[in-house]
């Protein structure tokens, strides 16, 4: 199984179109120790040649360009693509509107939880892929499914599970009090499984707390990429950045006693990879005591084009 | 008056993500004479400092990446941008759904037609652009409008006046027969003025005729983008592209009788200037015939980052 980090950014990017901050600001100015990032996405696929996005981000185009497996040259055919499939995890934004990039006509599948069809559906600029070429596929929770791509079986299965998290930012209703109409589904991680060699990794790019129930799930896994928009739940708001805190968006922080670095700490994973990395992290840069505590503690810090073969 | 070609191809971009045609197979190889273009989008600023979209791409991260004009390291606060109105000029895809990357709790002022601002709208994703700190105004046709940023005047007005042409693609609605439900001011030129120096010019992305109101209209302008999707009408058919005419998508072509270069011929425009070029153009090579054709005509072939100073 091959794995390729499209993009390791959370929504807008690295830097960010409106952000001054000074991990922006130093990346912009192409400091030492930092290094662009696009929104977040991976790439999947158990052959080499047929591939799955796991998350489909506004960046999409620029991540195709950037990785010549995901071309259509890798075929000799006229107008063709190796992306076979695409899985959502949730109706983000930054995960979703990717898709507007994979119109003219190519088939391929979609998969995704049916509150995160339904917001496809409802918004009409998404019939640009046409549904004749571009079939959509409920995804449910904890049931392997078996990927289909528009030539059969790809060789992978996923199993989406609910994760503790929020309803995505537009899809907010603040009449419905504290969770903002959340419901269970609307985070969902995957469990990705090549059954022909039996291997497994985890995806978790949005989630607000590693209770126990996720805790027993990815206890022991061999490779786990996980949610790393914050170090520290109020570091926006410290920064003066925005009046929101990690928890308030549905992100678990790095660091402290109820952060991912302590929780995974006793969770015997093998590979742990942060991807979703908020502009705001200090992590970021490659020479901050962050980093060096992130690294410290098993583990890596995920950057586009970042491959594993499991 | 400034103004950035921020991208010049059609919807898909220069190389297309699913297309191998020579074009695209060349420009990915980096062939000499070929430049990779992103999707179509211009800026225009009267004063340097504050700009205008003219639609917003798909690729408008990456563009505001290559264009430091445009982003926030051109003041010292910690979340701003120059960016400070969009204005859309039909709906499609490839020149609205940029929007959704100018999220993140920034003022600017988006206008477009009554149609397109139905369109953001009932498309619930669009709310990503927080209402209060995003207005958006409709744009009538043929009035010219005092075009606002959050901050007042941007010293530039607008007019918007209809022009043959397509309802987008994914609002097509096949039971209203041979024009599939296009209503006067789906597609729409715009007349850009900065009225302290006097100077227009005219942005036209899609046109399907250059008809006599049209050619009235812009008859001796200083300045003309025009759409430049296709050099012949049936170049993709004949590529074995897409079983589809510019005729059936709401484009003119550049070459012919009835095509831009023959319309213009006679109108006095001073400088002309294709943008929204589609990856099957065989202008995109600047050693073809059909570029020297296009050339000899007085045409210019637009490119990202061409920057005109009127």
């Amino acid at each position: 199984m091959l794995i390729k980090v499209l993009g390791s950014a959370a929504g807008g990017g690295f830097p960010q179109w409106n952000c001054n901050c000074r991990n922006c600001a130093d990346v912009r100015r192409g400091a030492s120790g930092f290094t662009a990032r696009t929104q977040s996405s991976l790439a999947v696929s158990s052959n080499g040649r047929d591939w799955v996005l796991l998350n489909a981000s506004p960046d999409l185009r620029q991540q195709i360009n950037a990785t010549p497996a995901l071309g259509s040259q890798a075929s000799g055919e006229l107008r063709n693509s190796p992306i076979k499939a695409a899985v959502l995890t949730n109706g983000d934004v930054d995960h979703i509107s990717g898709l507007i990039n994979l119109r003219e006509m190519q088939p391929f599948l979609v998969y995704g939880s049916g509150r995160v069809l339904s917001v496809l559906s409802s918004n009409s600029i998404f019939k640009i892929l046409n549904a004749e070429m571009v079939q959509r596929r409920e995804l449910g929770l904890d049931a392997p499914v078996q990927l289909m791509g528009p030539g059969g079986d790809l060789g992978l299965t996923i199993e989406a599970f609910a994760v503790p998290g929020k309803v995505a930012l537009y899809l907010e209703d603040t009449s419905k009090g504290a969770d903002f109409g959340t419901v269970e589904g609307d985070t969902i991680g995957l469990k990705i499984t090549a059954p022909e060699s039996d291997k497994t990794f985890y995806y978790i790019p949005g989630c607000a707390d590693v209770d126990a129930r996720l805790s027993d799930r990815i206890r022991g896994a061999a490779l786990v990429f996980f949610d790393g928009t914050l170090f520290t739940d109020d570091e926006m708001v410290k920064a003066g950045l925005m009046p929101k805190t990690g928890k308030r968006m549905g992100h678990i922080s790095m660091s402290g006693s109820d952060g991912s670095i302590a929780a995974f700490a006793s969770l015997g994973v093998e590979r742990k990879v942060y991807v979703h990395i908020n502009n705001s992290n200090p992590v970021l840069d490659e020479n901050s005591p962050q980093r060096k505590e992130a690294e410290d503690a098993g583990w890596e810090i995920g950057y586009d084009g970042m491959e594993i073969s499991l």
